[in-house]
């Protein structure tokens, strides 16, 4: 475990040239260390929550900067211990000159996330809370700040003590048979109790379920445009993107790797990923490129698969289909050019569906279409002329995304960490259900029933290792 | 000029990831800006320089963050004016949300510069202190720092001021003297008056000498060190940046342009410009590259050329000098490999000191020598295997740097546009000077003297133009 004893220090604000920066101090002695090199008022005798200017001097009596310290006194802080926060001068020798001096009057360099750790510690937050600190920070659209930030007020934590409540007021019962293990009595009622773990699971399996939703959003939702050539890619492509791009370019940082595009719907992150080539290149396999793209589109959650409805038919679609659908993938029929299709000539429309009913039955297509319904592929139409098309389409996009319940006011799991804890606590308690109606001995039960508790624990931070500890926080950034 | 009157709004820390983020406010409305959206306590009724923890949520009743507002009431605050500083957590999307939401509350986004170009405006501080602000959050090592430093905290300020006021006082007398034209009264000691101006005049070739040392500590100092291949360039480079290297990196965010190496002595940086291949490539005149190499070496301010004394002789060293030499440039001429010369057998090194002298004086040496010496060229040895010569030639180039005054606490101007305003203020000084001695009557004298007092008031900015202001907070970057 961390030494929690010292005081820490890290610059708080992002590296780099700007008007200010902030470090951070919290421990016993953030408010001693301090005084020892700022020169205005004494701080250790000022009230929490306010803030001081003068200049930090080193050890030579130079002035380092003139600056803002505004302190915080234990309980009453981010940490819960002393902190001072230092507002200098955003200048890299600055924040430099500042953290080598504070380190040689006895501070330490702080880890990566030390700061929540010790809140954590001291019991300013759960380990849920902590970690959607730094899903919060991380968080790139409106639906993944909002999961992280209703995380961190606690969402998840109320949810799981409740749960663990009703369950440890049980288990105490059983607990209590088998001390008096010999002389056979039951104080917990059987069948409450299965009703209780049915009740639980039911509430465990509904939060599982939403991790693949929760997962999606965290990270933004891979989203694979595929079709021949000429098909209307690339127009459909810009036509998404045009009204988007002004609201994507607000959001700093946003990181691309290897995605084209992210696309925002709704406060929904997608990741487009322009498949151009994947039809022209079929004939030089070898190339690892390629594979490269097919590999992505088969991790993908969405296909939209875009085709002209007078060139291709649907066996031709199907082939396509074969080689880029994975099971699970949501699929959109996006035909496109709808607006050449309905403008053509009423006859000739009329003439051109006519044509193509007959063709299917002859053909005997319906097979083709039974199996996409059945799979559940959406049909929708595309115009780059009419932006009431593109509106569909994203409607059609945001619904596959979300589903039918919508984010509404539902827990949403998005951390893979409480996904697994959730799924071993799901595992104990059906253990636990399979003993009760075989009639297995209590403690049997018992023992489930502690392995369950000890899983949904783990999730808030209740029970904890330091490796856990170490593993979470250690994804975090220094000065957080 | 700029509208003062509304409330402005920026990020502050750099952009980018971190634990925190430091959005600010300024202006009438800041306080009941934030009350809009802040859930907290009601910011308008605390106190100056309180810190306080809440939620901003936005018009739908989201929360977009739990925050930190920092308060600081007009005029104790660093605009003078009411403002506001929230922290929140670090994310882009966060900052956004709370610049986006604020703006439609009724903040304008700050201009670059514009918190302190409202501090100037307010009287918090004067342009020279404000200009010093953008030094400081650039400066890259002590001594830029120190003079910024200085700066900030009034040194040209106080120096100027009373220059002025001493002209100021004569410059009324002789005004008096104007309005009392037909009577040819002299109210102002025309003694007195020329031996301020000569005064003045000299304490501003001072400064103005001071600027190519302060000129050159902003930016480094370019140092090129050149010599034939296997004259020992780069065993030198390396043993120069070797112990220096920890101390480099740890100054975050050093960019290196085109310049190989920057390496710090006593606080001053020193921009190393290797030009391995100068030699090699003298044959391919036509390279642009080689010849960009050349013109680099003749902008810079000082010059190493490294030879190996056995094999080379003065008259081709100076040969190599002829093309790197530019008028001003200070030359260290380094013996390199001295380890190995002087620990040759003793005689045989006797033998060749003897045979050196013998050929110096036949073949006539001394002119190149003097020329050498004329020109302060510096002579030193180096050797790669001894620590000592390296500290050797560290002090020589500080030496060179800073001269033999050193940086003491001599005010350094550094900024071009003080060094042109005193140019320009010397001028009509030494005009005055000229009309004074040359008993021409006292308006022209007059009109000198306010021609010098307005160059004079641009540094402080007690004159101001809205062009030069724009110019000079333009350059600021935005939050500051």
């Amino acid at each position: 475990m961390k030494n929690l004893s010292d005081t820490i220090i890290a610059l708080s604000t992002p590296q780099g040239e700007g008007a200010i920066a902030v470090i951070r101090l919290s421990g016993k002695e953030a408010l001693t260390l301090c005084d020892k090199v700022f020169f205005g008022k004494k701080l250790i005798n000022q009230k929490s929550h306010t803030a001081h200017f003068g200049t930090i001097k080193n050890e030579g009596g130079q002035i380092v900067d003139e600056v803002l310290i505004t302190i915080f006194k234990n309980p009453q802080s981010y940490t819960g211990e002393d902190v001072c926060e230092i507002s200098c001068h955003g200048s890299s020798y600055i924040v430099q000159q500042i953290l080598q001096l504070m380190i040689r009057q006895g501070a330490r360099h702080a880890q990566p996330g030390e700061f929540t750790l010790r809140a954590f510690m001291n019991g300013k937050m759960d380990l849920s809370q902590a970690e959607a600190v730094a899903d919060l920070i991380a968080s790139e659209s409106a639906s993944s700040h909002d999961i992280a930030m209703k995380q961190m007020r606690g969402g998840i934590t109320n949810e799981i003590s409740h749960l663990r409540q009703e369950l440890i007021d049980f288990a105490a019962l059983i607990e209590l048979e088998l001390d008096f293990g010999e002389e056979d009595v039951e104080f917990a009622d059987r069948g409450k109790l299965e009703k209780l773990i049915i009740k639980i699971n039911t509430y465990i399996k509904t939060l599982m379920s939403s991790f693949d939703l929760g997962n999606a959003i965290k990270h933004g939702i891979n989203t694979v445009i595929a079709g021949r050539p000429n098909a209307g890619k690339s127009t459909l492509l810009n036509a998404l993107l045009n009204e988007e791009r002004a609201i994507v370019s607000d959001i700093a940082g946003t990181t691309r790797d290897t995605i084209e595009e992210t696309l925002n719907i709704k406060g929904i992150t997608f990741r487009l990923i322009d498949t151009a080539g994947i039809r022209d290149a079929t004939d030089q396999i070898e190339a690892v490129g390629v594979r490269k793209t097919y590999e992505t589109a088969k991790k993908s959650s969405i296909l939209i698969y875009v085709f002209d409805y007078m060139d291709l038919e649907p066996p031709q679609i199907k082939e396509d289909l074969d080689k880029l659908y994975v099971e699970g993938m949501k699929v959109v029929l996006l035909e496109n050019k709808f607006d050449l299709y309905s403008s053509m000539h009423e006859n000739a429309q009329w003439n051109f569906d006519q044509n193509r009913q007959e063709k299917s039955k002859k053909e005997n297509w319906s097979p083709i279409y039974d199996e996409w319904k059945e799979k559940g592929f959406v049909r929708t139409y595309s115009s780059s002329q009419e932006k009431i098309y593109v509106e569909q389409l994203k409607e059609k996009l945001y619904e596959l995304a979300v589903g039918e319940t919508g984010l509404q006011n539902n827990t949403i799991i998005s951390n893979v960490r409480h996904y697994d804890a959730l799924q071993s606590a799901h595992q104990s308690l059906q253990q636990a259900l399979d003993n009760l109606t075989q009639g297995i001995s209590g403690d049997f039960v018992a023992m489930d029933i502690r392995h369950a508790l000890q899983h949904l624990g783990e999730i808030t931070g209740e029970i904890s290792t330091d490796d856990l500890l170490e593993s979470i926080f250690s994804r975090f950034c220094i000065g957080k």
